[in-house]
């Protein structure tokens, strides 16, 4: 059996960092004392764990050498303030906010470049990507050897939840004014997310892309270790509460072969293939509080052999956060103890 | 002075029909007589024009020969039913339902390809196209002589009212049913489409093509008179009562130039181009009950300068639909008075 890790979650009151130490107690993860961190506001706060209630406590005044592992689920800035701070007291560090340059802190997913953990020295930096990068790499990793991918354009359509608590809260509420014909007042989102789509998440840069989108270019080349894809990208904000979803049209060299693309996926870890004729899974009612990415609409080219349409949805806070975090603490953990 | 026409309105208690009359009237079409034709539930119901309430009649009993011009905007089945009655008794016939084939019926959208009207002789049959083909087309045909495009790649984000009257009553429901905590009762979409996406809108066919996908790579490619162009097209419908939106993501033989793209929407007939930085247009607030396509988002591949990436929206039953059929009918007067 495996020696109890002590262990720090920062950010535990949020979306990502609540679902990461449910995770953490549904897989059975060797925890010793579990330190939950957050900012001031809600230090003192408790959250459930093993069936005892934890308090949150202030992350400025932790003392990282009583921790073996930390998760960092707390937003850039907070990371680039204390992720040093654990790193110097020798702690693993897992960063889900991808402040960290990569030479610093790999991207890993572990169903698509675990060979990346073999080449670090305990204790590892490990960069766990963002929910997109996540989805992407779990399902064209078992494609690139079969595919001779030229390049992929998706469309991400992002739920709410994607940017956190307070932006699930407003979904809520904007639906409710509107039903309610009451005066509708964006607060999080600089207007009506309720009924509407927003072409851009977050901002964007002098060329017009969005940051999401180039952190997603960077992520999956490296994750592919294709670092020349040509990947074109387009984020853009649902009124969905959970559960992200892709369109993802891939070009290769050569016709592609349908039959052995569908037993790839069928048989890929991470992935669940839904290929009844006319099915295709939905965030709602597939995908949410699942441990997979799902993959339908798995189609050729219209006149073009060489392209392929696939459609994918993913608990953007599970699969593309929490769990794949976890995930690499439990491929790590054999150098932890 | 026109001389007025006298018109039928086939399916005018729907969502297009009822804003077919409601342009017809905006933009002072010479209307002599107006018709309103619909199935027998809602014969007899009221429909307003012109400050007065108009009786809507049972389609089976009309006699063609009282009207030059008829829109048909009741479906497939009732065009292939009525249109060949219609076009016995020498009516001009717009219709938007896509039942007829390209032979008999072209399909026109006056910014596209105009031209094709010379070419008839009256009284003519034409198709005003899908809506996705509508906006495709609208901000294509600007760009085709300044790009040398070879594939285009589109996300089509539906609308609920794409697919008429019991769509956005079920949304609706559907919504309330939730924020009440209450058991949810799918009907016209066969699971949640409230707080979620589906990805396929419509039956699909053998290859996993949705009917909708293939008609608007036909139709774009006829638009934009391209019959080889390679159209790569997802259709997801989504939370949404009015407006489509779509990513379109196009690949050209040699780099684009961006500064004469941004200058040719800029000027495009039925464009409104949105280039302030950060900003961009959204179906709620911008595009529903405006009669453009709203472009925003123009920007260049990453690393890639043969690539151009584009959002576009617009209200789905105005100028998708409704208008694009009155605008038909407007070029067509002159031949018809
Ligand atoms: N949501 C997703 O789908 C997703 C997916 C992949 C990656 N991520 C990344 O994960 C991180 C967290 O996202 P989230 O969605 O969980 O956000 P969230 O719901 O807004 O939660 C933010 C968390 O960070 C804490 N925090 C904020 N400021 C802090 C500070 N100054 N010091 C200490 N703690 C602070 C908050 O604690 P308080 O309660 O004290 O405010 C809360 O626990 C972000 O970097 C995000 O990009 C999110
Ligand atoms: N909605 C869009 O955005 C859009 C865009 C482009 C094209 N279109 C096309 O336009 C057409 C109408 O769509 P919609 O969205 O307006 O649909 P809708 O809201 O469901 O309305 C359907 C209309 O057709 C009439 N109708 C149905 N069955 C009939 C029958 N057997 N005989 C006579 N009339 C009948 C209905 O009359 P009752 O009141 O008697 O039932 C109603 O007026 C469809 O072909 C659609 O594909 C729609």
């Amino acid at each position: 059996m495996t020696q109890p890790i002590d262990i720090a979650v920062i950010g535990a009151t949020g979306t990502v960092g609540e679902t990461l130490v449910q995770i953490l107690e549904e897989r059975d993860f060797p925890v010793g004392t579990l330190y939950l961190l957050a900012s001031n506001e809600s230090a003192g706060s408790a959250v459930s764990f093993r069936g005892k209630n934890l308090r949150t406590r202030e992350v400025d005044e932790f003392d990282f050498t009583k921790v073996r592992l930390a998760f960092f689920a707390a937003g850039p800035a907070v990371t680039l303030s204390f992720a040093p701070r654990a790193q110097a007291a020798g702690c693993t560090v897992i960063d889900l906010s991808g402040a960290l340059p990569a030479e610093q802190a790999p991207a890993v997913v572990p169903e698509a470049n675990p060979q990346v953990l073999d080449t670090l020295k305990a204790p590892a930096t490990l960069h766990s990507p963002s929910a997109a990068a996540v989805a992407l790499a779990v399902v064209l990793a078992p494609l690139k050897h079969l595919v001779d991918l030229q390049r992929v354009t998706v469309t991400a359509c992002l739920a709410v939840s994607a940017q956190g608590r307070e932006a699930v809260s407003e979904l809520a509420r904007q639906t409710a004014e509107l039903l309610n014909a009451r005066p509708l007042e964006p607060r999080f989102f600089d207007r009506q997310i309720a009924f509407n789509l927003l072409a851009q998440v977050g901002p964007s840069d002098e060329q017009g892309h969005g940051v999401l989108e180039r952190r997603l270019v960077r992520e999956l080349r490296e994750l592919l270790d294709l670092p020349l894809l040509k990947i074109s990208v387009t984020c853009v904000q649902v009124p969905v509460f959970f559960g992200d979803s892709y369109t993802v049209s891939l070009n290769a060299s050569e016709a592609v072969d349908l039959a052995a693309v569908n037993q790839a996926l069928d048989t890929a870890p991470g992935v669940e293939l839904v290929q009844d004729e006319g099915d295709f899974p939905t965030p709602v009612g597939d995908a949410v509080g699942q441990d997979v990415v799902y993959v339908g609409r798995v189609r050729g080219g219209i006149d073009e052999p060489q392209q392929l349409d696939l459609w994918l949805t993913t608990d953007n806070v599970r699969k593309g956060a929490a769990l794949n975090a976890v995930q690499l603490a439990e491929l790590l953990i054999k150098d932890l103890v």
